[in-house]
This record gives C-alpha cells, structure tokens and sequence, in this order.
C-alpha cells in the first residue's frame, strides 16, 4: 500500500460515546434507561447531518446540533430538563473514553505514518476528547474544516489537501460503512475497524467487504502497514 | 490572566529555521556564505506574505512561496540550480530542528492550557516539523485555515473560533513583535518570548513592552501561568 498518512474517525471508532453518554444520562435523572437514551440520541445524528449537507439547515457545530437534537429527543417523551442540564448532557460528548487499543494503537501507527482525527465534530470538540483520552494525533481535522459532514465527498478531500497527499496515498480508518464508502467514492483508501461494542453487548455485527484492510484494532492495522 | 489556550507562531520562535536552512545551503553547493543566503531568503518573507494578504498575488501555500522567493534570490546572484536542488531547499523548512526548550515547554504548557500552533506556515510544512521535532501540539492550526496570512486579523480570529474560545482568552505566543502586535488588533493577548539567536549570535534585540508577558523560554510562561 502506497498510504501516506491516516485519518480516522472518531465517535464509534476511536472513542466509546455509548457508556458515556449514558452515564451523563443517569446522572441528569431524566427517566428512562440510559442506555436506550443514548442511543436515541444516537440515532438522530446521520438524519440532522443530512439536513446540514442538503442545505435544508444551516451550518452548526456538534455543540449545537446535538443540542437541537436532544431537545427532540426529551421533547417527544415529555421531559423537561432545565438548560444548564440538557448543556451537560451536550458537555458529556466532551468527554468521552477511547477504546481500550486506541492510545497505544495511534502511537504505534504514527511511528510509521501522519495520523489526523477526521471527525464530523468539531474542532474544539475533538481537542477535548484527545485532551481527556491521552490521543495523540499529529493534526486534528473535522468537517468542519470544509463545511459539509461526512459522507460527503468535500471532507475527505479537504483532508488531503491539507496534509498534502492525494486522496489514493490517504487511508480512512473508520467502524461504520457509510464512511468508509464516503472516503472511497473521493479516492481514498479505506480500513474497516470492528467495534463490535459500540451499540453494548448484542449490537449488530459490521463488516465492510470493499475495504482495503479489515481489522480488529488498531494495533492490527499497525501490523499490517509495511514499516 | 483568563487565558484558556495558547497559540503559537512556529519559525523563530519554536524551531531555529536560520540553522536548518543555512546547513541546506551548505549542502546545495550554492556559492555563498550559508547564513547570509538563509537570511537572504528569509528576508523576502514579508514582503511576499503582504502582497498575499493585498490580493496582488492569489493564495499559495509556503512551499509555493518559497520556490517563488528563491527563485528570485538565485535569479538576483546569477546562481542557476536545477529544480530538484531548488525543491531540496524548500524541503529543507519541513525540517528544523526546535530551540532547546520548545519540546519540555510545550508539554509543561499542555498540562496547563490546550495548546496549538498558528504559524503562516501550511497544515502539512507544520505537521512534517512537528513530527521531526517530536513536539506536541493539542491541535495544528495555520494561516492556511483562513486563506490569510499573519498579521491579518482572521487568522488570529479563526484560531479563537476554531478552539471555540473568546479572542480575549487565547494567547499568542511569538517572537515578533509584528505578530504579536498582530494578535493584540484582533483582541488576543499575547507572550513575547526572547530568542536571541533567531539571526544567529549579534541578532538584533527585541522586546514587546506591549506584551502581557516576556520571557526567556517556554519553561518561564508555563510557570508565570497560573495552574
């Protein structure tokens, strides 16, 4: 492989948002369990994202639009949560552990290549996350750079550009397939990290058959590169 | 001091870019005396970065530019180097050494503030030196981000937005004085940090009396700021 520098993204992928958020959910009180709580608030991520890329809403931060978000979600279960409250929860994703790989992983890969964040959060966003997690990149990049989410082809490209390769010397390392083929429909290469817990115990089992590698950590994928 | 994160320039006052590109000199063949040949070229900085920043000349990024100023230093001394020793000098700026201070310094200030460069220098000329040097940066941040270089307001401002802090609580950490001054139009405040040997040992004395600190090295400001 002729991959030059490596981006990865992060929520899923490099850091654990279920348990955290989660917890920030039982602390709050709001009902419910926290689990599912968190993943509803999950699962209106990619549709609001949509509405961003289709114009159909101004550009926003993570920060805002998760707040937007979870004023729905406690909207359509009849909770009220004061703003300092519902800030916290939207704080929570601040704060969120990485995978147990991914310290050691993203040091052991950047001995070999560039590695960059490149996240649909936000820039301020990811440098609190690489802050509490002890993450090394040599650049945090987001799409907020280019000002379009991911998948669209706009932020991977904008990735290589700023570190200066082409889109085919440029890896995406990322756990969910929707991503993965986003970076190869704009010319990169793509490996496939399971997170097999990402959604807890039972959640759905991923593969992605087109991507260049497929692994089950980062320290794998480090193996994998040739020095 | 309310300072949330720092910022800071990079050629001269975290890497020693006279040596580096003096010992390239040295190395090309290019008649001469290496040190007056590197301060040749570094003259020609400014001027370059103003007729960006004036629209006479459309954006580029410093390897561009220093191709450009090269040119018209060797043009100026009837030196002729073929494009591949032409491209080697450039190449040498993505690999300078950092003052003594800058690694330990950096990492006692990330302890205390995020911290990031913001240096006229491009995302890629800006991770190849950090990675050469071995320094930490929470985040890369360059005038690349703002289509404008220093001294222009919006590179000071994008820095602030980007890390999602006020102008007022980020702090710009340089050796120029312009640059400082530069920060201070755009509500940021600033450190001046001394490096004597910018232009080798009889380099011109600065100050900043307008800086909220001065200092000697990295080490100093990270224990003038608060914990």
């Amino acid at each position: 492989m002729a991959v030059r520098a490596l981006v990865f993204d992060v929520f899923g992928t490099l850091v654990d948002w279920r348990t955290g958020v989660a917890e920030a959910f039982r602390a709050s009180g709001v009902s419910g369990e926290p689990d599912e709580l968190a993943d509803a608030w999950r699962a209106r991520y990619r549709p609001i994202l949509d509405e961003v890329n289709e114009g159909a809403r101004p550009w926003a931060d993570f920060d805002d639009l998760h707040l937007v978000t979870l004023d729905a979600l406690l909207a359509e279960r009849g909770v009220e949560l004061p703003v300092e409250e519902r800030r916290r929860l939207v704080g929570a994703w601040h704060r969120l552990d990485p995978w147990p790989d991914v310290r050691t992983g993203l040091e052991a890969l950047r001995r070999r290549r560039a590695v960059a964040s490149l996240s649909n959060g936000h820039t301020a966003l990811l440098v609190d996350l690489a802050r509490h997690g002890d993450l090394r990149f040599d650049c945090v990049l987001s799409a907020e750079l280019a000002h379009a989410y991911k998948p669209a082809p706009e932020v991977y490209q904008t990735a290589a550009r700023l570190l200066a390769v082409e889109p085919a010397d440029l890896m995406l390392v990322a756990a969910h397939p929707w991503d993965l083929a986003g970076a190869r429909a704009a010319g990169l290469r793509t490996a496939f990290v399971d997170r097999p817990l990402e959604y807890g115990p039972g959640s759905p089992a991923r593969e992605d058959p087109d991507a260049d590698e497929s692994v089950t950590d980062l320290l794998e994928l480090a193996q994998r590169l040739p020095g």
